[in-house]
């Protein structure tokens, strides 16, 4: 979507209301962005947390380790109060996605049920409210095997593709890269994290100028096959 | 190094010319930046690859999988022609982070010896040549476990702390934040490969406006301690 040799912007949507189930969340973000300021190509990067609450994806009780099980479709690890599982979206990470920042009260949040449905509709929705093409990444906050710190990654994607794929290309000095496929969601994901944080009411970020296609792909495209992966 | 509410830039740093062993690296970035374009608290993110060729770690011959076991520490698992293995610094990732692309004729690049000092030289010389305070980033494409395509990763960092570190502080409803501890080094060098791609001969970026605080952290600090890894 960008151009090359242009720089990459990465702009914080400031105002979104606190999100309750049922509300209109794509609406809510195009009041904030401001509808002048979309652009056919922009990634709206949107926090799993606030489209978990527009879709009441929300469970009362103070249990999450209960609610972590339940959500989870294989446990591979436990350690202390947490464990590290396998949604059923096919995602590994801590609590199955289940947590309790950011959510009011005595609730926490689950994953939405199908999280590229939930990019879908959102881009339709901002398509329809405003005649602009633009990639989503539902984002959220998982940690990594061998790195300390976590760090955001898409859990659902709508209108690009989620990779970069260098395999067949030739580098600068002719050679073809055989390996590289670079999974842009997700530093796009992470990208967005660095101006929306965690304690400033900020649930999105638009990403401007990043080297990304349109395409159909999905976030459950990231996942790694099973029988191809060596750390479980 | 940031403020809030506002957009972090992702500039890429075009006209740096091929690295060869023994150039000043930094004063190349220098030059093809500008003096006038850096400004204190700016990330310059550099790639591992030009960082290795300007230090002379590049071995001839095609032999990739002995050289990546020789920069191996221990290997953890092997998978056709390529092993996934710890280097000496402690990093996870393929073939110890040796690789061909973007080097010419018959070498393979091997990583740095140390990265985080050459981080600390960079910067050091940067600020030598032009008063500026940069934080910086050394970045390499490393795989993932559970998740397909690979994200660039910080493998030495000066003049910042890598991680945004939550812990003790509460979120937007009050509720205090036990576990949250972002790896901002990485979403940092995620966020500049937007801009570098593998065949532009790009071999930099500045992020700008990043929510990082100064400080002595190295990228050794986002290895996990063994003891605490579940996944090996």
């Amino acid at each position: 979507m960008g151009e090359d040799m242009t720089e990459v912007r990465i702009i914080p949507v400031v105002g979104v209301p606190d999100v309750r189930p049922g509300d209109d969340l794509p609406a809510q973000v195009v009041t904030a962005v401001g509808n002048e300021n979309l652009q056919d190509g922009d990634v709206l990067v949107i926090a799993q947390k606030v489209v978990s609450k527009a879709e009441g994806r929300l469970v009362s009780g103070t249990d999450r380790l209960a609610a972590a099980r339940s959500e989870s479709a294989r446990i591979l690890r436990r350690s202390g109060d947490m464990i590290i599982s396998e949604t059923r979206h096919g995602f590994v990470c801590a609590n199955a996605g289940v947590d309790e920042s950011n959510v009011e009260g005595e609730h926490v949040a689950l994953l939405p049920l199908d999280p590229d449905l939930s990019a879908r509709r959102i881009r339709e929705r901002i398509r329809h409210l405003t005649g602009v093409e633009v990639g989503v990444v539902v984002s959220d906050t998982f940690g990594r095997a061998w790195r300390l710190g976590q760090t955001n990654v898409a859990v659902g994607v709508a209108g690009m593709d989620c990779f970069v794929d260098y395999r067949g290309t030739f580098d600068a000095y002719g050679k073809e890269l055989v390996a590289t496929r670079i999974c842009a969601a997700d530093e796009i994901a992470g990208a967005a994290e660095l101006v929306m944080g965690k304690t400033k009411r900020i649930c999105a970020a638009i990403v401007r100028g990043a080297n990304v296609r349109p395409g159909r792909s999905s976030a459950r495209d990231v996942v790694r096959p099973i029988d191809e992966d060596l750390f479980r």
